[in-house]
């Protein structure tokens, strides 16, 4: 059972698009209740992304196991006028019975590769289409940014500070979660420690220390209270001024026995502040105190600061993260593409989707590095490589316990490494060989011809 | 009571920074419990924004009365070693028990202005700091993008269709209520149409079409279940070609009496196909018939399609809307401005702050038209002019019943047309006048003297 309360309220199939619903009607009136699978996939990248790292599998699974029409969300559809009782008490009754198959959280996945692929009476596949694409996509727009920020970072420390501009309360808790799947080591958010393991950090604000008449004072209250773990902000009046103070109560923790962590900078010239604070406490002989910088940073600055040589020892990473700032939403899609075992597919302008179920093969070089990827259908059989979509829920039922989030993470940094490091750049979008198997061409020209000769993207 | 079932777990009080919560600790151990009054504002528009309509209090509001540490939450506290018994039994005991003054939803605000301010015992305001920035940035980012779309579509239907790519299950539902509140006229969201009233709408989607073996089967089996309210995606295949099979239909539904309410265009040429969407419907004797637009619409590409005669009568708006694309993060924050009756400032680097309890005074011409604001402090008085900030809540209670949502529609609506006429242009930011009182200039030069003579912006 999910530990997230929403998913007990019995309300969880009403988080859709209306017209599921009314779709959902119109099947269960022509007694449609075949087997449909629904691909959900991105079209396109956003700019400055050579891919993208999956996430959001778990919530979707969540879901898919806590679907349900209760009798507070009965009342309501009926009072909206819409729908025949009949309807109603089947949707009381409804539970997910499907099939998903599913890339692994913390896998970089490309256009067109599907996510997920849903399998289950059409109703039920078609009702989950909202949800899924919402949790899918904050998980895998945020482990991605999350990602390119820990490419910039190197090997420092790297905390998800975004809590307080993310897009909603869930979305602060997802953010956590997917920020530490793409390579954060911590995160601000409390409830995130307590739902999801994450190891929590923060320091203090610009209000502990007004809140004081002198900034030492704020600076030696902290300190008594927290004798091991206190990083003193130091910016709130004078930057070089406040870490020559910190250098004073450090001196006076030693003393004490106790040992300053170390201290944050949130404005100003990041890359000057820090080397001459680094000077400061150095000549404070506070050598093993760290600096840590927040305020505005993402991959760019980031990047930016430590090619500059700032002795920065940790990111508090906020906005940018939470939001994804430069690509804040995902081109991603839901689509069918088998009804009662009939491939099928849409023509829309610029907008085709791939007929068939589908399979996802990569090929890796002898040195480990990914070479390329053949989207293939679901039946075929390419040996040696790699099939990404694997089973994970059969009978609305997930086939195993979901993976521990300290394994997740630990399979997206070797993922990673596997990537071409041409992907990793962070600016621009640069290729990477997503081939089509013969197979899934020649069905798409068969379809496309049989629809009227329209030719295929 | 709130109706958000989340508010009742007891572990609210988790959904916070660390450092919220390290620093009431230290709070508590130096006795602080001073009243302080903290400020949470915007430091800078955001791109192409000219104001920003105000949303995001009644969640605020919701989250202060139920504020709390449950058992689970203390017992998660207490595992993270960092904290002492009796802090911990304090804040299993501790409430909300302050007050917040506010700008009503649906008020146009401006850099500096404060959309509200809480007066509190230290530990309790800055224990809410994270919840309400959270709260308050994302339903004043989303009513913002919505007022401008609405600018943009004119008096054209507005749907709300964002919730598949909304940042999370929790922004999809804030999302539809604040789009309502920024001029949206319906959302597709069925759960926000039980929780708020919103009304609902939704038409087919591409799966449902390609569900049947033959397009129009598909309209016609929409069309026998829902007689009076269907409106037909004719995008699947060739839209010009979906368009005369909808005429068909439309002509056996009025054979039965029934009416086709219209049709729907996701992709292609939206100006160039309405046009010809419509003289279809127009020479099969659909003159009622609605055409309706969706597909990765922003104000921008409402603007050009409305400006170049495209005959569209209604805009389904998603991605774009959902996570304000083009600026989906605020400068928002949340400032100690008073401590214990002592005016405070913060002198960081571009980041200073305004010291003392505040006021916002508008000023309107006779016309009705927004002449200027003056940012003031709270006890003066400014004959003539509109106070915005008024008290909504005292010893951790709501002085009211929150406004009905249509109430807060009309509200926003009327102090839209308000605005001058520069400040709706889509693109750049143009300036509004917001004065500072004299009092308020005189007590920050005085503090940044205090503080070392550092001039002030």
């Amino acid at each position: 059972m999910s530990r997230d309360p929403w998913f007990q309220t019995g309300s969880t199939g009403l988080l859709t698009d209306l017209y599921e619903i009314t779709m959902a009607a119109c099947y269960f009136e022509q007694r449609m209740s075949q087997p449909a699978t629904f691909s959900l996939f991105v079209r396109k990248l956003p700019q400055n992304r050579s891919f993208l790292l999956a996430a959001g599998l778990e919530e979707a699974l969540d879901y898919l196991e806590n679907l349900r029409f209760g009798p507070q969300a009965i009342d309501y559809l009926r009072s909206t006028g819409h729908f025949k009782e009949p309807f109603l008490k089947h949707l009381a009754e409804l539970r997910f019975s499907g099939e998903v198959v599913a890339v692994a959280e913390g896998t970089p996945i490309f256009p067109d590769e599907p996510l997920l692929e849903v399998t289950a009476p059409i109703m039920e596949a078609q009702l989950a289409e909202t949800y899924l694409m919402n949790a899918i996509q904050l998980g895998t727009l945020i482990a991605s940014k999350a990602a390119r920020i820990r490419f910039a970072a190197r090997d420092k420390t790297l905390m998800d500070f975004a809590s307080r501009r993310a897009q909603g309360r869930d979305a602060a808790l997802k953010v956590a979660r997917s920020s530490f799947i793409g390579g954060c080591n911590a995160t601000s958010n409390v409830l995130a420690g307590m739902e999801y393991g994450i190891p929590v950090q923060g320091t203090l604000a610009h209000s502990f220390v007004q809140s004081f008449q002198e900034e030492i004072e704020a600076f030696r209250a902290f300190a008594r209270v927290f004798p091991d773990d206190a990083v003193l902000l130091i910016d709130t009046y004078d930057t070089l001024e406040g870490a020559r103070r910190a250098v004073k109560v450090g001196k006076e923790m030693a003393r004490q026995g106790a040992k300053l962590r170390g201290v944050r900078l949130d404005s100003g010239d990041m890359v000057h502040l820090a080397k001459e604070v680094r000077r400061i406490l150095d000549d404070g002989g506070l050598t093993d105190a760290k600096i840590l910088a927040s305020g505005s940073l993402d991959e760019y600055r980031i990047e930016d600061a430590l090619a500059a040589g700032a002795p920065i020892d940790g990111f508090g990473v906020g906005s940018h993260l939470g939001v994804s700032s430069d690509a804040p939403v995902l081109d991603i899609v839901y689509k069918l593409v088998e009804y009662n075992h009939r491939p099928v597919l849409k023509l829309s302008q610029d907008k085709q989707t791939l007929a068939g179920r589908k399979q996802i093969f990569r090929r890796y070089a002898a040195s480990g590095r990914m070479e390329e990827d053949v989207l293939a259908l679901r039946e075929e059989k390419l040996d040696g490589l790699q099939a990404l979509l694997t089973p994970v829920m059969k009978g609305g039922k997930r086939l195993a316990e979901p993976p521990a989030l300290p394994a997740i993470q630990q399979h997206a940094a070797e993922s990673l490494s596997k990537l071409p490091s041409s992907l990793r750049a962070l600016r621009g979008t640069n290729p990477y060989l997503v081939r089509r198997s013969e197979a899934i061409r020649e069905l798409q020209s068969k379809l496309v011809e049989e629809h009227g000769g329209m030719v295929s993207r």
